[in-house]
């Protein structure tokens, strides 16, 4: 198959299209580089069959190329200093740049997925979060520009759905580490690993006692691969529901690198979830897909990328 | 004043046109008649001072005339009929249309105002509501394409405040009626009003015992207007807490124009939200303001308007 893959710069993108060309599809990769790495499509540029389009999905993604299967909107700065950077940039890649990756994916008539996020449930009052939930997000709020981006992007993709027949597919994808990650992500997992890494404190924001669950990025790449063997148009939760309290999971990450960190607490940013966890009965049913591996598993290999980071920095 | 008005042939945006004009300001009045109606765009040009610009606001807005000082986005189809029938054009007004009308506010230095919506409550789960309540809202339902382009629309006013110190409104317009909303609009003043007119049996959904609260258009005109002279960027509620029960609401309708009249039950509609009333306490402390039009009086010159346009039908 033809795929064209926003974000493919993008951490998740990255190991996506990676995982599309070695099943053999040539992949068309879209990116402009404000919050993709360049070292991640290079990654990609080893494939024969992968084609980078340097482009600003949300102003025009201008593929002139042979008939596209899927076209993939992955594209988006995803954790908050960089969204809280880029907020009008953040608004932007959900509203023209879904739109625009829509009406190329209907030119085409390929099939669509959306990217979208856990975050589209804000600071949820139910738990675990299912998918028929609505969620409480501050339209308002600092967060604002992401969240109402991404419940955005999911609205205009059932419209497109509805309105045109588009064979549409939408995951919320809940918080997701590994190598390729930015280093400054600035979300706790990278945070954690790098200021251990660098003999810091590792910093908790409030008590820690607010709890995560953390999916390991190859098991969402298997769940996002499974669902474009299916047909299913409403949103599909892709997350890991094994819940850590942040306190717990810095205690893990600084036991694993240096025991005798200091761990020190920082005041709750606004708006920030006090818990969020996937229910993810929909993605078994539909899929036969639940996450695979271990926490220390999947550490193990993001610690090994970061410290190598760190080594050709030095 | 200069005033860039979107929406100006909308039912909102012509008697807030008016009333602009009427206290010697001068009108550019934008709209591109997809659910704004020409009869409405003519009351406004008996005003030297208005200027009709013909264009789809989410495509571009072609302003090359005097210095602005205000930009007033009212512009979007507003009742579940006409959004359902042009959901991606609903969802466009509130993203690039909102955006284009950002950006020529900031090209002119201009203050900017958002027409917003109780929508953004959703079905809400807090009575009345006041404007910290975050809303529950469907995002990827059949009223999502409005929700959540007003939501987004709201997310993008605030981040073109914080990130370019726009100065900025939003209002949140709570269920308004009066002259000049389209005879189709499909909500149950106008619904209710033309069967009557009709002799046809008035039609509740659902079994009538949810509440709604209804403005008359120059309250809501009022409260606007207060608004355009303080400075507040952060939502501002503008409705009638007057609740009255959609049962009983038919039978004042009733009982004015047919009382021998039916009025029969239908199924609900899909997400449709139970129950709505705001809390103005914001308005009336900032703005001095509260609705006065009893509602008797804002139906006679509904009923009247109404009356006139059948018999000019006919």
């Amino acid at each position: 198959m033809r795929i064209l893959l926003t974000g493919s710069a993008g951490f998740v993108g990255s190991h996506l299209g990676e995982r599309l060309l070695e099943d053999g599809h040539e992949v068309v990769g879209a990116d402009n580089y404000i919050s993709g790495q360049r070292r991640n499509t290079a990654f990609l540029e080893d494939y024969p069959a992968f084609e980078a389009l340097e482009a600003d999905v949300s102003h025009a993604i201008a593929y002139q190329g042979p008939a596209l299967d899927w076209v993939m909107h992955f594209a988006s700065p995803a954790s908050p200093p960089h969204y809280q950077k880029h907020p009008i940039e953040t608004l932007m890649v959900g509203a023209q740049g879904t739109q625009n990756a829509l009406v190329l994916a209907r030119e085409h008539r390929a099939k669509f997925m959306l990217a979208s996020t856990s975050e589209v449930y804000g600071d949820p009052l139910e738990h675990p979060q299912v998918e028929t939930y609505w969620g409480n997000v501050n339209p308002i709020g600092i967060r604002g520009c992401y969240d109402e981006a991404k419940r955005y992007a999911e609205a205009i993709t059932m419209a497109y759905h509805r309105t045109h027949g588009l064979d549409t597919r939408i995951i919320r994808i809940f918080n997701t580490y590994g190598p390729r990650m930015r280093a400054d992500d600035g979300r706790v997992v990278t945070n954690f690993i790098n200021q251990a890494l660098a003999g810091e404190p590792l910093t908790v924001y409030g008590d820690g006692s607010q709890t995560r669950s953390f999916q390991y990025v190859s098991d969402l790449v298997e769940g996002i691969v499974r669902l474009m063997g299916v047909v299913h148009h409403e949103p599909v939760n892709l997350g890991n529901p094994d819940e850590y309290t942040i306190q717990a999971f810095a205690e893990i990450i600084r036991n694993r690198i240096a025991p005798a960190a200091e761990i020190r607490h920082l005041p709750m940013p606004q708006d920030d979830p006090k818990q969020r966890r996937p229910d993810i009965t929909k993605a078994r049913a539909l899929l036969g897909w639940e996450p695979v591996t271990p926490l220390e598993q999947g550490l193990e290999a993001t610690i090994a990328y970061f410290s190598k980071l760190l080594e050709t920095a030095l």
